[in-house]
């Protein structure tokens, strides 16, 4: 095989979006990706359920495209492999607990018994075309996830994946700073980096000390029922909730389909050590008295359907909230999502409950590294060249900076959106081009069949409503048959504006009829435009408000 | 004058929702309010201009309305005036900004001529029925801000307004904390106080504080163009602004509707002190070199449509982001505002600018009074009870619980929801009945138009979008004339699925012969509601969304 003398970076997501994370690297005829995750709609995306990447590129280059390696299990990192699997079947490589969430998730799309899943360990090496694909552990807000060094003929490419560095992990070793020290002695052309807290500064505090803060609130609550809320994916939080709950002889039950799907693979993969005789069925939960009992609930993030927010607007059909409850939000808010959390936060102390959460309680910390936690792999790895990765642009711009005070020159980093195609050598490194890429939306059992202008119009349907106006004519005579119709949605209240209705369609029939007199050609079609406009005039007029007008003429 | 021995507190707003301020106080047959304020609309109520609190209380018993107390200029404590005034006139007290920023907004709604507007100083009292109306200095973030001491009958009620202890204002004296504590010694049977700030530990910084950052920043951006976006009301902040500027020669201009006509009516009234040849109209701010030119801009919220957003998406008519630009941002996220600013960052960042915000830099301090401040007031009011307003119901309770820090028990503390009737005598406090409150949404020039199945079928109609199926029959024979019609909007690209639109026509055709010929009675009716669940099942199958379903048919 001819070496090759150039490597390609081409972000596909993730350097400009938190979530969305495929990058592809290309060297010689192969090509690999590394992650391929999903993103959360935002709010001017109403109805969409997913975004991913666009992997047009992928497709058409599938018959150089050999494989995808997954740092580790989190949603923004292997939600869109079953659309990509739908396109091109490769194999995907990862870690035990990764892969076991990747298996769940391709059964919901009935594609996991055609995948092809390769479980890899920490220090493994994967050949692979032109790249060596090594993987290398660290910590994160998720059991076994890891950093990825690619060795090609061009060089060593370390792409840190999310991590932090956890000196006191739970069920892990500490992230392996060793092997990234060597790979930084033998040389390291470039480096990717997680950029998400590259604005606090000092260190991520250990997963150890949630444990710490969750003891001294089990201990001080003796009387009430606990209630906590964290990420499902965070097995370790869980592990450290039941252990905590064992010790002080309280049964536990868990809520909520995602929690309980991923305790079931983590436990199944041996990533968990359920304490005998400590879980009960929810629908047993109200057996016990309060101090017995603790309940392990999604939600965390206020998601309107989540178990947690059941209970705080009293919908959930088992657990009801009392001031005999504690809960226990242990998690922060995703941007976003404030308002969401806040609610529910209300909600329960409305209920009587006491409520603890954020920064006062130290009962939750950051999966992803603060800034001398990316000093010190920079500082190990002493790359030849830097791409900030994963966050927002604002990220980039200030870890480009960070890189900078460790000495690297300004044209040695690369700030980049996606699509671009980076081209490294082993002295060089530019932009030389771009590749098609963007945002595909999921919408049910569409990908990619909603686009700006039916966003458009979602977003124009939401702010003031529809009203629609059917009115029928006689082909022949131009006249109209029957009172026209008119339907409003979201508009007013009709019953309050019967005079609108009326009036709405004494200029419809003016309209139609005054078209019909002037009417040449195409009259049908020039008169729905014109009725559309007519109403819209007057109903802005009346109420400064642009509802959709749909004007429907039928002639027979 | 017979003496009232019950003062009734009923609160319409600013209770349990930040921003909607309105609290009735009843005495013997008087009720004053104090303050009326708006609240901005949750991304739950899309269309929605504005909400305020529901005034049928005050109406119906206006007869006894005597007066409205305003305590300082900002839109949730103003801006719900003119929809009060519209349905009875009374008097509105307020200091001289105060007042000049609601004659402002008086004039939108064509009230100004009809409005009777009280100036009051602090140390003034006015005799309004039952009630002795004292003001109160105190510090905000906008000037002239006040509280109020209610002498009554039955006791002294101080409310606090939204305050802040600020020891080194810019224009401002310190609060009148030697009134607060004469108070206190003459005895204070309630106090009603600001919650917003308390789950922050400490004092919050003086407004002093934002002038040296920002005296720093322009000190070393001295090769740059400086863009700095703060809340137009905050005068003390760009008049200090404007100084600095001076101070390294440069010049200012002034952008964005809300900014220009804040600084005109602060202006006027002498709460600023433009320094000479400073200011320079924003359609020459290209003629000035980088380093001589100041910008100051609303838009500090990400607001869509505001002057910040235009420039950072390059869409302003005159200024244009570029690397010669340091952006600051003088403000903090509003909770739900926190993506639409960094989104603007963001974009800033992309053009090449420098941008400053958050806590990185101090260019911000709270308005709110934090942990140590609530405490100093409490201290010297020694209030006999104690209500805690003006935060989400979270800040309430953990208001509460500082209250009980202070050594209040737990029964004279109220914690209450809007349109609870809290009964004072010299002696007790209690919960005695309610009267009607709740949200009235503003849309358009409609007021209380929009409920909440309005607001359901727009939610419903942004998730989806809209199916309309229009289909005519013969009265007599029950046939179908012509084809039915089919019409989408937000759903899918209906280009895309031709086949879709067919399959609909087809069940409509379909299921209306199939009413026709069973039919009996209204079988129209009949028809309608089973072509749209007919319709509504078979989207669902194909492609797992629910859009709205309008199924018109005209029998003629």
């Amino acid at each position: 095989m001819k070496k090759a003398d150039k490597l390609r970076i081409i972000p596909l997501g993730g350097l400009n979006e938190i979530g969305k994370n495929l990058t592809l690297f290309e060297c010689g005829k192969d090509i690999i990706a590394i992650d391929c995750g999903l993103l959360f709609p935002d709010d001017d995306m109403p109805g969409v359920d997913y975004v991913i990447p666009d992997m047009q590129y992928i497709v058409k280059n599938q018959d150089r495209f050999k494989a995808v390696f997954i740092t580790h299990g989190h949603e923004d990192h292997i939600g869109g492999i079953p659309y990509l699997l739908r396109q091109v079947n490769v194999p995907i490589y990862g870690t035990r607990l990764t892969l076991g969430l990747i298996y769940n998730k391709l059964k919901e799309f009935r594609l996991e018994k055609s995948a092809n899943l390769i479980e890899v360990a920490p220090g493994d090496v994967i050949e692979c075309g032109q790249f060596k694909v090594e993987y290398i552990h660290v910590n994160h807000s998720i059991a076994d996830a890891a950093a990825i060094a690619l060795h090609t003929p061009c060089g060593t490419v370390l792409h840190m994946g999310d991590f932090k560095i956890d000196t006191t992990p739970i069920s892990d070793r500490m992230i392996d700073l060793a092997r990234i020290g060597e790979l930084g002695k033998e040389g390291v052309l470039a480096l990717l980096m997680d950029s998400t807290n590259v604005e606090r500064p000092g260190f991520a505090m250990s997963e150890r000390k949630v444990g710490e803060s969750l003891n001294s609130i089990f201990m001080k609550a003796s009387k009430k029922r606990i209630i906590v809320a964290t990420f499902s994916s965070n097995v370790d939080r869980v592990q450290q909730i039941l252990n905590i709950a064992k010790k002080y002889k309280r049964k536990v039950a868990v809520v909520g389909r995602s929690m309980v799907t991923t305790l079931e693979v983590a436990d199944q993969l041996g990533y968990m050590n359920i304490p005998e005789n400590t879980l009960v069925d929810i629908s047993h939960v109200n057996q016990y008295p309060p101090e017995k009992m603790v309940i392990i609930t999604t939600g965390s993030q206020g998601e309107p359907m989540s178990a947690l927010y059941r209970m705080a607007y009293s919908d959930h059909k088992t657990v009801e909230i009392t001031p005999n409850d504690l809960v226990v939000i242990s998690a922060n808010a995703i941007p976003g999502n404030e308002k969401l959390v806040n609610r529910v936060i209300n909600e329960l102390f409305r209920s009587g409950a006491e409520v603890v959460y954020e920064s006062f309680a130290e009962v939750h910390v950051s999966g992803h590294a603060c800034q001398e936690e990316l000093k010190v792999i920079f500082g190990l790895a002493k790359p030849q060249f830097f791409i900030p990765v994963h966050g927002e642009y604002r990220h980039l711009k200030k870890h480009a900076l960070l890189a900078k005070t460790m000495g690297l020159s300004d044209n040695r980093i690369v700030v980049t959106d996606i699509g671009n195609i980076i081209e490294l050598t082993s002295k060089s490194i530019k932009i030389a081009g771009t590749v098609p890429s963007g945002k595909v939306l999921v919408d049910g059992l569409g990908v990619g069949d909603v686009g700006n202008i039916v966003l458009r119009d979602r977003r124009h349907l939401s702010q003031d409503g529809l009203i629609v106006v059917v009115a029928i004519v006689d082909d022949e005579t131009k006249e109209i048959l029957a009172e026209p119709e008119v339907l409003t949605r979201g508009f007013v209240y009709v019953k309050e504006n019967q005079n609108l209705t009326e009036k709405i369609k004494d200029i419809a029939v003016r309209t139609i009829e005054k078209c019909a007199s002037e009417g040449y050609g195409e009259w049908v079609y020039n008169a729905k435009g014109k009725v559309r406009d007519d109403i819209s005039k007057y109903i802005y007029e009346q109420t400064k408000r642009k509802p959709m007008i749909l004007s429907v003429i039928k002639n027979i």
